[in-house]
């Protein structure tokens, strides 16, 4: 052993080279566990975690059982225990062409489909998909959602970020979106209902964007995959409504709205009627790549028509439902705290975007120091902002048990009160 | 649309510059599908894969109950619907550590364990965290299979191509290894039992695969995703036994023992008693990397235990049993053919190597128009030698129903037997 220390490997270091170092840096994961590591041992109080959303843990956040009776129904059939086809099985193809195009004014098919390991697989294979041009850059949304930033780091894609404007709703700042691209710009991405600041695009706005990325000859990315978790006045409408103004690569999967997200079943989707993608050479790359990635089990795939085409209005409603006064509890708890302001009612997803005033705190630097403090004293998650990429914000989510959003929302109330500079 | 048609997209075409293309090429599954797209559209007679591996399609191929309670017994929990910890849920990777250290002269512990989508994630994993140190290159088996050399070329690793000697039972020839490597060079992959060529490493061999890799200072990579799949006269032994003479990383999967392909979960094991992976920063590596990859289903994570430690031996000497006897009868026709020489008896994994003969045959060029024309005129899909880099070979599996098995090397000798120069 001791002669093993002293022999140097061919492997060790690397030379400073380290890409993987760097993305895996961009990481709300590591930012999370970092607050885990410095939660009060002595603390008796159940900790809060309204920094990550996964609702799914909590009794009033159970999949319906039509899902789960759908890959039990799959694994005893004994049908898919073989490999699949790299593009996904073609039932589970079909049904999601089917659900996607019941919202949309023309028809997709299954060949439009593209079944991946959750949205993150669907993002991580368009990213790639788009590196495999030279120089090419995509703009991302700030505050965003971190996962882009890091997989396009670890493909060596430039991203450039746009702002959403939480004076406007969140809308995407459409006029630094021109000013932000160039030639190279190949592609926008747009999440909505949007992660992390809960708003909801109108269609008008939807169309707008639509109209800037023609303008600048770009695809858009659409993020949607809180599609149909909106509770508040504003709709949901998917952006492939507008592509025939711009050719749409939808993201999506199951993890949300079916409050599953360990499933990992999602799926990229070419909403493009007009079939540029095709003409240019994308879909043939994604095709390709696809048969060098990893695939999603077969039997969930099987499972996938069943959950689609069986799961019944009321699951959806009661999600909602909960969703509404969950952010409800939460805008108006938020009001009674003076450091914190919420610009805008969260109308969909399960996140808000919450403002905070550091100089009305004594002895509180930035949103890191704030997240850090509250995680000692009061045993809440909240994620700093600057991990979504706004310093002095804070990110919650509301989808979790309500009496445990009660009692944390209520922590941060005296954490804040305690911490108050004295007039 | 006339008008979108004549729009110069920034996203179309990508100079040349391409690479996804042309890792994508070097693909199994690309050429099995050129043999398919050559099927008689008029024959009568059923299609006999025996290109590809999975056996999971065929009633005697089933895996066991126990395995499928597992699945339905986590789902039915709900306590796995959530996102697993990027590493695997704590509880699977125990399961995995004791099942590989029955079979070890030292014990793992679970933070020796990564879980993975397959095993082919496990190779992703490996190849991309080596790829970070730069010019590294690896050493990989000829015959071997594909998938090394495609997500080697997705990550930029440079790879360079052993020899495994049929004269030899198909053993690495330890001579070239060591004429091959360079200061370097980082890793040898070798799988055992081997794909394509049946072959099982004695423990001697292993010992000195060990010590030729600790001289040169490199990793070995032990894919071992057939453990315990052998039937002949030598017995599997994990190359993790020697992992105090060289640092080990083993890579596995159920996909093959159970006969799951399609459920997708493996696992990359440091079997490095020494903490060597660990002290040279290999293992903080292969963590950060895993923080942006896809996960496993959490729900199969969390079966993993039950299928691990429920199994029944008695399903295991089942499959046993129907391989050898496949395997013989594969063994034995091929006697038969002229044309074709099987220079080892396959000992285990679900294929064997053989030799095709062409100067026996009339209007045959090489392997690739041998596999075209048989699967013109027979229905029978063989995989070419070339595909897994042998020209003038055929890979054959015989883990296909007994019956068909029969039926499909039946017609590939009235095949050669048509094609049979006249003497
Ligand atoms: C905006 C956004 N996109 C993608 C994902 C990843 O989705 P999935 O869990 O289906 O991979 C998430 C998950 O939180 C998300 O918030
Ligand atoms: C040698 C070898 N390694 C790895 C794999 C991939 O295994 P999995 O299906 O578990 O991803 C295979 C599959 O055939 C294989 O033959």
């Amino acid at each position: 052993m001791e002669e093993h220390r002293l022999t140097k490997w061919n492997f060790e270091g690397n030379n400073g080279y380290d890409k993987i170092n760097k993305a895996s840096k961009i990481n709300i994961r590591t930012v999370l566990q970092m607050l885990m590591d410095n939660l009060n041992q002595h603390e008796n109080r159940p900790v809060v975690p309204l920094g990550h959303g996964d609702p799914s843990v909590f009794a009033s956040f159970r999949t319906c059982s039509v899902a789960e009776d759908a890959i039990v129904d799959a694994v005893r059939s004994a049908k898919y225990n073989c490999y699949a086809s790299h593009v996904g099985i073609l039932p589970a193809r079909r049904a999601v062409a089917e659900y996607l195009s019941s919202d949309l004014p023309y028809t997709l098919s299954e060949d439009d489909v593209y079944l991946t390991i959750g949205c993150a697989q669907a993002i991580h294979v368009i990213l790639t998909v788009l590196a495999n041009r030279p120089s090419a850059n995509i703009l991302l949304p700030r505050p965003g959602f971190p996962l882009y930033e890091s997989y396009a780091a670890s493909c060596n894609l430039e991203y450039r970020h746009y702002d959403l404007l939480p004076d406007r709703g969140w809308e995407v700042d459409l006029e630094a979106v021109e000013a932000l691209s160039d030639e190279n710009t190949v592609a926008i991405v747009i999440i909505n209902p949007g992660n992390p600041c809960g708003s909801v695009f109108t269609s008008q706005h939807l169309e707008k964007i639509a109209e800037t990325a023609r303008k600048l000859r770009i695809l858009v990315i659409a993020d949607e995959v809180y599609d149909h978790l909106t509770f508040g006045s504003t709709p949901f409408v998917p952006m492939g409504v507008f592509g025939s103004i711009v050719p749409v690569v939808t993201l999506g999967a199951i993890s949300k709205r079916w409050l599953v997200p360990g499933w990992r079943l999602g799926w990229l989707v070419t909403t493009d009627p007009n079939g540029i993608l095709k003409i240019s050479g994308l879909v043939k790359n994604i095709v390709e790549y696809l048969n060098i990635t990893v695939d999603p089990p077969t039997f969930i795939q099987g499972a996938l028509p069943q959950i689609i085409n069986k799961t019944k209005d009321d699951f959806f409603s009661k999600t909602i439902n909960t969703l509404r006064e969950a952010a409800d509890t939460c805008y108006n708890k938020i009001r009674e705290i003076p450091c914190i302001t919420c610009p805008n009612k969260p109308e969909g997803s399960m996140f808000v975007m919450v403002r905070l005033n550091v100089s009305l705190l004594d002895g509180i630097g930035d949103d890191v120091d704030f997240c850090l403090k509250l995680v000692k004293e009061e045993s809440v998650i909240v994620l700093p902002g600057i991990a979504v990429g706004m310093k002095n914000w804070l990110r919650l989510t509301f989808a979790i048990e309500p009496s445990l959003l009660e009692d944390g929302l209520g922590r941060i109330k005296a954490f804040c009160l305690r911490h108050a500079k004295k007039q």
